[in-house]
C-alpha cells in the first residue's frame, strides 16, 4: 500500500465497538499489519486533556457549540500529530469513533444540523476521510441491557437518556443510508458472527 | 437601553488591558451602571477548564487549528451563559478579549486566514459581536518592558517570542483598519492619558 488504511467504528454505547476494535486488532496483527489504535475524543496528550472536560459531570451546562467545538478540536489534534503520519507510514489506522459520531450525537440527535458539522468536520481533519466505517447497529434497550450487564459508570454522554440515545442511532442509520464508506452492520448477534463480517470486507481492502 | 452595551478590550500582552479595564469598571460603577466583567478565554467554570489546556506548556505540541477550535470552544460557552444573557438584562458587558484576538493570534499571526477564523466567530457567538472595540496598541518592545517590569511568568502563547508579538500586533492593526466598531488607542501614554480617550468613547455610547 502506498497510503495506509483508515478503518473506523461508530455505533451508540454498548454497541459492542470495543470487543470489535479489539478482535480486529488481533486478526490484523496475526497477518502482520503495523497498526494505530485510537480512541477519540483522546488519543492525544492534549486530546485526554479535552476528553476530562466533554465527559466530566461538572461539565453538565455544557451548551451544545461547546461540545461540537471541543470534539473537533480533539480531532483536529489526533488528525495532525497522529493519523495522517501513520497513514503515510502505511500503517491501518483503527479509530473508536471519528467524525460521524459528530453527525450522529451534535449534528443529528441535538439539532445543530449536518451543513454545520459537516464544515468543522472538514476545519479539523483538514478534508481527511476514513476508508472504511463500521456502524455497529443495536437496538437502544439491547444496548443499555449490556451497558448495564457489565456495570459501567455512566459518564455525561450516557447520561442524557434512552430517547436520546435513540436519535443518535437514527442519525448514524440516516448517515450509513447516504455514504458508501459506512457500513451497517447488524450488531445483535455473537461476536463471532459480527467479526465475520468485519473481517470479510476489510480483507477486501487490503 | 433596551439591550445592554458590550465592550472589548484587545492588543497584545503588555499593553495596558487589565488596567484600563478595571479603571472603566470603577468610572462606571460609579456612575451606576450594572456590569458583567468577562475574561475570554475562561469566564465560565468550563471555560476556565478550556483555559488551562490552552494555556499550559504542557500543550507546546498543540496544532493551530486545535487552538482555535479550544478558543471557539471557550466562546461559544461564554456567549450563551454569560454575555447573552446580561446584555439582555441591560448590563454593559466588559470583556478582556473576544473574537478579534482571534483574528490577531490564530487568523493573521499563525496564517489560519481570516475566513475560516471568521465562520467560526460567527458559529461560536451565533452572530453576537462587540458594540465597541478598544485596541490598545503599543509596540512589542514596549510591551515586553512592561512584563518584564511585573515580573509575569511567561505562559504558551507569551514563550512565542517578539516576532510572533509583531505579527500579532500587525493583525490588531489591520483589522482596525477594517473594521469602525474597533477603536485603536495609542498606549504608549500614562493610564490616565489613555483612560480620557476611553471614557469619552463610552460616554458617546451611553
Amino acid at each position: 500500500m502506498s497510503r495506509g488504511l483508515f478503518i473506523t467504528f461508530e455505533g451508540i454505547d454498548g454497541c459492542g465497538k470495543s470487543t470489535q476494535l479489539n478482535m480486529l486488532k488481533d486478526y490484523l496483527e496475526n497477518k502482520g499489519c503495523e497498526l494505530l489504535l485510537i480512541r477519540e475524543p483522546g488519543g492525544t496528550d492534549i486530546g485526554e486533556k479535552i476528553r476530562e472536560v466533554l465527559l466530566s459531570k461538572k461539565s453538565m451546562g455544557m451548551c451544545s457549540i461547546t461540545e461540537l467545538l471541543l470534539f473537533e478540536a480533539a480531532r483536529a489534534q489526533i488528525t495532525t500529530e497522529k493519523i495522517k503520519p501513520a497513514l503515510a507510514e502505511g500503517k491501518v489506522v483503527i479509530c473508536d469513533r471519528f467524525f460521524d459520531s459528530t453527525f450522529a450525537y451534535q449534528g443529528y440527535a441535538r439539532g445543530l444540523g449536518s451543513d454545520m458539522v459537516k464544515s468543522l468536520n472538514e476545519i479539523a481533519t483538514e478534508g481527511l476521510s476514513p476508508d472504511m466505517t463500521f456502524f455497529l447497529d443495536i437496538t437502544v434497550d439491547e444496548a443499555l441491557k449490556r451497558r448495564t450487564g457489565r456495570g459501567d459508570a455512566e459518564d455525561r454522554m450516557e447520561a442524557q437518556g434512552l430517547s436520546f440515545q435513540e436519535k443518535v442511532r437514527e442519525g448514524y442509520i440516516e448517515a450509513s443510508d447516504r455514504e458508501d464508506r459506512i457500513i451497517r452492520i447488524d450488531a445483535s448477534g455473537t461476536p463471532d458472527e459480527i467479526f465475520a463480517e468485519i473481517k470479510r470486507r476489510v480483507d477486501e481492502k487490503l
